[in-house]
């Protein structure tokens, strides 16, 4: 497949100068670049790849002099990465899977399944499952009774969609996500340990030895439109309501939803981040890789942290946080730089003291 | 499905009052209740909730006024979230697997399944395993060759038990845990940097350019009764013995059990935690979410340990703790204090300072 | 299947002494071993051990006394955990998979397969895939199109490979493995409030609301030869180039690797280590369980990261580093130190200022 630069300007919303009928195959870094490939030069920093490659067409940043830069053609992004977004949607194969529904796979007949679907290989759909139009369901995924996916969904293999989740339109999920795991929550006869030092902040009386028994997920997962989950994701459905993730959010590999969160829209977790049963994370929140959000507290919109944080209180909206346990970034900060002072201020401490002894 | 008042009351042995015949099809959050949902409020905190939904019925704190918040029928719960087990397990249904085997599977002739088994499409069941009765096995599930399960267990979707993995009775695994991976466990021809700052604390001589040779696991992964197993949580067979993991022990999503580790009973290790080779857990150990636990330590029983901890160093029986490194909780508290005043303490060291010089 | 003595000491090029013709059918903890197992006992705090056992033959420590230990043969390993590599791999049996393709596999008729390969159930293999010679691929595992493995390949149940991913001779993939999943990569239409706090260290002027637009991946990922990756393991492919992992690199469970992370040759990533976007990491790096490395740095050759450790900045070649944020190994013990005796400081500057005010 090749686009001519007329064509992915127009994609892109951007101007286009010099030969707009010339095509190209792909994308490429300048240096890596062949002749049919555009190359990718959104910074003047990388205007010198690009004698290192055999681009004869590329986006560049704006104002450049691409005449100089030996090219026949360029395409001008203000905004490189949003650049990069057009651009790529446009060069995207997506997943390879034949039209239709793959004879190798068990599809409920109670199942209704939208027009234009591509269904590949070794897919179960369970009883009463509607899917939109559009979706394309890789090997491997298996969507449980009662689950309910809108429009123009991706699903790439070994996803596992459970029992009766519910998931908007333009849903992408990676491979081995899963969605409407059981809760993982466990109550003991007597006062548990746990519950006791959350109470006592770390005393504990007598220790009670007791068992476990399980409170099961009633629950679902509610997962709104244009929602990304990462490969081998987990989201837990709720105890009673759905767990709920909002329209427009992306989660990352590895991260892990308890039981009853709210996530909110446009939010991003990014890899490994992990949030405990009942939080409540706000609108726009970012929180970074490795990140931990403690059990029923409330993360504010637009609130960001970096990468690590772990966030055992409450969080302000719009608040930038960072470390263990969680405060404002600029605390953060100081008290990195105090620390590193310590031994120094220790020693000017013992030697007033030794003055004072004089 | 629907349930009597009183089949409720009986089954969490809880005292009712009112329309004791009166039936619900389902439990939901009191203000979301509808006519036919019995209302949750174990907490006078509650108790608006119930005004605003359409609940006749509700399982409500001892003493409240059932009549007064317009209900025809009540459920006393003492212990809230002990009610909400044996409440939670009556009402769910539980995965949508046919009886019998699916065609669709490949089960070796000479493995074993017990009475009253259910195995969905796509399963696979090796060689001479042998699985208990009244195993509810969903799709796309592997059970390697040799494995033997006890009875009623529940295993969702995509989980992997590997060769040889013993487990025991009422076994709960979520959707891609993965149990019998290998170790993972490298050897260097010399002695490797690893093995040097470990006995100098940090100090390197000469760095030598090394390749890792693998130790291959012969052990397999040993797990009592009662266990359940979150999604795409993963353990490592042993090296020589088995991994084991104690009765009565539960893990959460994208928990990390490397090779050779031992679990007591009656655990709780949440999201995300990592256990590194030959470290050894006692009994009744809560581990809370991204816990991370040093290779060949011991943690001992009853040893509770809050979000993020990090665990370096042997743990006492019955130690509270928290940080990174971990420390008791209220040591982590003092710190955390000092932490905050530590530019004031500074300050005033100046102060003190410029005044000495004076 | 059994071993001679003499055969397993050539196979591990280690001296033997006594009946050299005895057979193990296995090896054991001295303690645990029968009268045909091998006892592992290379360090004499295990001595003990064999008298409490049933083993007739031992691998022993250079120089013991086979013959007072009342055994009727002895390996010696003078470096015990080299002799365990290869003890270890001749007798571990391997993933049970009957020779040729299962039936009820789908394999492209485009797709390449080398002689002698064992593809198990419920396998797919898509458009045009080469495998080379003698692969072994278990149940459940995708391998999407256009993906090149070498010669040698193990890959257990479930694993994901991704589409255009390429990867070297003697790979093994552990179950769930994802690798070539989309890049975590997103752009708001303005500079985000991500991009606003790296520029101010914290600081924010107004908030705008604003949605993400997805970067597509249109790389995939390059594998060098000798690698392992661990269970549910996740790596990303990469925007333009490959996301790439070096020659004789390890991966243990639940690593993720972000897009275009390059990572280099004879690196240990263990459990939940996670790497974010674009980083850069050496040859010969060490990463303990649950590093983060921050994303668009690089991570020099050789360093060693202790556990938990979060890298935030560039790490020079060489360096042992521990502590969240990162610091020398040496620099965090003395913080540490430091952090100890806080409140003891405190308390004497306090007593110093009062004496200033007398």
């Amino acid at each position: 497949m090749s686009h001519k630069i007329s064509e992915i300007a127009a994609a892109l919303g951007a101007e286009a100068e010099g030969d707009l009928e010339l095509r190209v195959t792909g994308a490429a870094e300048p240096q890596a670049a062949g002749p049919d490939q555009l190359a990718l030069a959104m910074d003047p920093r990388y205007a010198d790849g690009i004698a290192k490659g055999q681009a004869q067409a590329a986006v560049l940043w704006p104002g450049a002099d691409w005449r100089g830069l030996g090219l026949k053609a360029a395409i001008f992004a203000p905004r490189g990465r949003l650049a990069m977004a057009g651009l790529t949607r446009m060069m995207d194969p997506g997943p390879d899977i034949a039209p239709g529904v793959h004879p190798m796979s068990v599809v409920d007949p109670s199942a209704q399944i939208g027009a234009g679907a591509a269904i590949a290989p070794f897919v179960t759909i369970g009883r009463d499952v509607v899917i939109g139009a559009n979706a394309r369901v890789a090997a491997h995924v298996s969507i449980a009774e009662g689950a309910r996916i809108g429009a123009d969904a991706v699903i790439f293999q070994g996803a596992r969609i459970g029992a009766r989740v519910t998931i908007g339109d333009r849903f992408t999920c990676q491979p081995g996500a899963v969605i409407g795991s059981d809760g993982f929550s466990f109550v003991t006869p007597e006062k548990s340990g746990v519950e006791e030092i959350r109470e006592t902040l770390g005393t504990r009386a007598e220790i009670v030895q007791q068992s476990w028994t399980r409170i099961h997920s009633l629950g679902a997962v509610t997962i709104g439109d244009d929602v990304e989950i990462g490969a081998n994701a987990c989201i837990d459905r709720g105890t009673i309501r759905d767990t709920q993730i909002g329209s427009g959010t992306k989660l990352d590999n590895l991260v892990h939803v308890g039981h009853n969160v709210q996530v909110g829209k446009d939010c991003l977790l990014c890899g490994q981040v992990g949030i405990a049963g009942s939080a409540k994370i706000g609108n726009r929140v970012v929180l970074a890789g490795q990140v931990g959000v403690n059990d029923n507290i409330f993360v504010g919109d637009d609130v960001i942290a970096g990468g690590g944080t772990k966030i055992f209180t409450n969080a302000p909206a719009g608040r930038v946080l960072l470390g263990y346990p969680a405060v404002k970034m600029e605390t953060h900060v100081e008290i990195q730089k105090a620390l590193r002072r310590l031994p120094r201020l220790a020693a000017k401490v013992s030697a007033l003291d030794r003055g004072a002894e004089d």
